[in-house]
């Protein structure tokens, strides 16, 4: 089993360096990630400047190329050049703080494992729902279970999972709920500031607002000690409005 | 009637020009535009650097603010700090190039209007199927005909509308469907090359894979010199994955 590992925290990050570990104990692992932070990328790529592949050694051993990218941009050159087997799953993360609710739609994480999908390759983004907590073990194991699952069932193309685990150990967690993503979003804030200069300049701030409270939603299972898998697909077509857009009569 | 103007490439470019001076004829319009072009930055915001704010005059008279930010940073910029005013729709355009299929979920464009609609406005994108036919005319008068019966009929909640016109004049464009987003994508290579100093870097490019064929796809449409409005929504749940995951029997 071949799997390409990336994250949008960067190589450096204590999530990428256990998820590593944890999946290189079942399958041949290929890290490929972004040289620093890529936080709130969405589904950025690169296409205006090159890219630049360096090879990361750790603990003696090479660990992995990291990339001048975002982790859409890792994912299509380890698919397309660095990876010289065919991979199997592409794994992203794991990432320090949650990817649930509309946040899925900023987030690095879950785009890595979106462009596998999109290239023909199944994908998994993993969070902790913690960014500050770094309690990789449940996760690691559950990332080994469900790659394996993965190959196994294979997934439908185009869809991905996206997985969020509670910042705890193993015997803390209290199950595993198959979700919906759920509606919840920041209401944001602009801190305005001036400058030494005199210059203005706006920090975006915000809090995260809790839309949801059934049961089968992301960020509802999460506050009760659980893990959430949500598989999620592209297909952004509203096929209810699609019908009522006829009856608008647009004219030529 | 109060419309606030986005884009992705960038404040200077024609396209932002041409549908403000549109729609300045039907509403009160505010510009609110990234300072450089930022293409294919997804739904990308800027969260661990300040945002700059600059106002850009054309032609004597103030046209609008310029931000170092993606074009998401943009509309939650404007929408919470620089309009004084409660803003009915949310225009993001006149791109240059296709916004269809796959590559919707890489379009900065498409991000803003779907950033709108996060916040509870109503978004319309619009692009021009051309990468170098400045042919705007026709956009401008269909955005004009959309904002009013975006504001007369209301968009369900979440939901954008996503409209590609291919680059000709008014009597040229053979209709206006109503579609779904198509499948194609891009299939990507990488053109690997040496810098004078010795060191390797990669250039991203692709080839266009036309992989639809019916009559309501977004792409299929453009061929056919005809308008797409497809209505898109962010709501990423596979719901029949979700049923089938269940018997994947995941353990705790």
């Amino acid at each position: 089993m071949n799997i390409l590992i990336t994250n949008d925290d960067g190589i450096h990050a204590p999530g990428i360096f256990a998820i590593k570990q944890a999946l290189e104990m079942i399958a041949d692992v290929l890290v490929v990630a972004p040289d620093t932070e890529r936080s709130a990328v969405g589904h950025a790529i690169t296409l205006s400047d090159p890219l630049r592949v360096s090879e990361i050694h750790k603990e003696n051993s090479f660990f992995g190329y990291a990339v001048n990218g975002t982790p859409a941009d890792c994912v299509k050159l380890g698919l397309r050049c660095l990876s010289e087997k065919s991979i199997d799953v592409v794994v992203s993360g794991i990432n320090m703080g949650p990817n649930t609710a509309t946040n899925i739609m900023y987030s690095g994480t879950v785009s890595a494992a979106a462009e596998a999908v999109i290239m023909g390759v199944p994908g998994l983004a993993v969070s902790l729902t913690s960014f500050d907590t770094p309690e990789f073990e449940y996760s690691c194991s559950l990332a080994q279970q469900l790659v394996k699952k993965i190959v196994e069932n294979g997934l439908p193309e185009g869809t991905l999972l996206n997985v969020n685990v509670p910042p705890l150990k193993p015997d803390e967690i209290e199950g595993i709920v198959i979700t919906r993503q759920g509606k919840g979003r920041y209401e944001e804030f602009f801190d305005k500031r001036i400058d030494p200069n005199n210059r203005i300049y706006y920090w975006m701030t915000g809090k995260r607002m809790n839309l949801d409270h059934e049961d089968d939603v992301d960020d509802v299972v999460i506050r009760q000690k659980k893990v959430s898998i949500t598989p999620i697909r592209y297909d952004l077509t509203d096929t209810d409005m699609l019908q009522k857009l006829h009856l608008w009569n647009i004219e030529k």
